[in-house]
């Protein structure tokens, strides 16, 4: 594939300059996401972004290349021109994402809250936490970041299942079940994190039926908030089959002021930022699949499936 | 080493009379602590207890076990009595710990606090966290303890110093210093961790000129509460040196209800629950040193060095 124009736009488009620098094999355009016209995709063969801009066109683009590890935004309920390549950034998403989860996880294990509204009443209280190895926690999605989670949990002898379309085995995962059979392990779950890529298949998937099967587990949303639906988990909080819920990402960001995820006791609220694209990364994934296309090698590494979504 | 008849005090009093159905070669009194009388100690040739009693005397005691991992209590500031054995519980205390330190550490990096604003006001204000990978971290004692922290930490990539007396160098530490030389060091610190024993040697060991060195470093204590000078450890935060504390051990506990640090608002305050010993490893742990003692076993794995006070 021959890319010898691309524009660059997304929050990073002024600090993405250098790699006008870095790669002079080809003329760029860097503008912010208001500048990019129509007419810019009957001049562009590639674009980089984090989502397609309001612009946006296929026009003589033969290539995408998405800044975030998710490509929701390009495909989901969105039309793909089947010739144009799809690439993502694969940087440090598990191991921030791994990071997230597991402090959320520890705080409530080791009782933070608890022990903060003691300090408040100047009480000393003492009891006994659990150790990370006594829970069982549920993975939605065995895809690289499930995965980075799943190594990371059992380091600490965390008793770790995952959920997948197919089910497939995975040794970083004690053991995998299809989405299809997850009802009566849900029911052992001390917390159930969310994964997953929004396709077709997991809109909506954390609906009220599901959530029922926790026995109130603790549930952790890192994928995409339209797959869950927000008046059934609330119901489900009330309910107590979700003891508490982690949400980083929502059907609608940034999260309306109207929600009632903001003022409930039991939902911890943070602004998508379980996994922030760094600059450096964003550019050494850029680069590498730039330098896939020039040697001309076949299938690029971090391509996506537009027929699967992810 | 003969011992026929054994006093058990101390919380888990209770709890632990089935020890006299598992262990049927010795003669046990179970007591709470404000029942075992001076008599009882010229009776038991063993003391088994978290703890000496306002009674504690060596009477015929030949071996004292504690419950917990600190020997302090039995020998800081007191006489001990020479030919009289020492041991201690080994049981899950540095995975503890460790959970306990990282979870803090993660709440941090994490900006939980600060994203718990961020609701309690509806605004959605992303931000970039750090990696675990990005610190350093200072851990004062390389025990078992110590040891198992730095193992942890090490996993996410994080770069961790030893301090220890002798500044001997240890697998799990990417260095280890002598606590002569430790000055420099505290000044790259992100974090830094007691986990010392209470010895005349780390009695009031983290003073004003030690505090100074840290340029704002979060500082754990989950060793003893008397290696530290409370008084110029709140001096230390409100100067910035100490950018927060994180103490579950006091010199005075439970904590004074005086005391400032319950109302700091950069300090969190845990009622010594860091490591708390749990029933089945206190009987383990006791039974392993029963069953080394009666097979004649020379040297008892889990015995103290009473010069050395650990």
């Amino acid at each position: 594939m021959d890319i010898k124009k691309v524009i660059v736009t997304g929050r990073m488009y002024k600090d993405l300059e250098k790699l006008a620098l870095m790669d002079t094999k080809r003329e760029y355009k860097f503008l912010p996401e208001a500048e990019v016209s129509s007419n810019d995709f009957d001049w562009a063969d590639g674009y980089v972004a984090f989502k397609p801009t309001d612009s946006f066109h296929f026009g003589k683009l033969q290539w995408v290349h998405t800044l975030g590890a998710g490509v929701d935004s390009f495909l989901f309920n969105r039309e793909w021109k089947k010739d144009v390549l799809l690439t993502r950034t694969v940087g440090s998403f598990g191991r921030k994402i791994s990071e997230y989860c597991l402090s959320y996880i520890l705080a409530d294990v080791q009782r933070h809250g608890i022990f903060q509204q003691y300090q408040t009443e100047r009480q000393w209280l003492p009891s006994q936490q659990k150790l990370l190895q006594q829970l069982n926690i549920v993975i939605f999605g065995t895809g690289t970041i499930g995965e980075e989670v799943a190594r990371m949990l059992r380091t600490f002898g965390v008793t770790v299942y995952g959920v997948s379309r197919s089910g497939a085995s995975n040794c970083h995962f004690n053991r995998v079940l299809p989405i299809t059979e997850v009802h009566d392990l849900l029911a052992l779950a001390d917390w159930v994190i969310n994964t997953l890529p929004l396709t077709p298949i997991t809109e909506g998937l954390f609906e009220m039926r599901l959530l029922s099967c926790m026995h109130g587990a603790g549930f952790i949303n890192v994928g995409r908030g339209a797959s869950v639906d927000e008046n059934a988990l609330i119901e489900a909080i009330e309910r107590g089959s979700v003891r508490r819920a982690v949400l980083d990402v929502f059907r609608e960001e940034p999260l309306p002021a109207q929600s009632p995820f903001w003022s409930h006791p039991n939902v911890v609220i943070t602004p998508h930022i379980s996994a922030v694209t760094g600059l450096d990364e964003a550019i050494d994934s850029l680069l590498a699949v730039l330098g896939e296309m020039d040697s001309g090698q076949e299938r690029i590494s971090n391509s996506v499936d537009v027929n699967r979504g992810y």
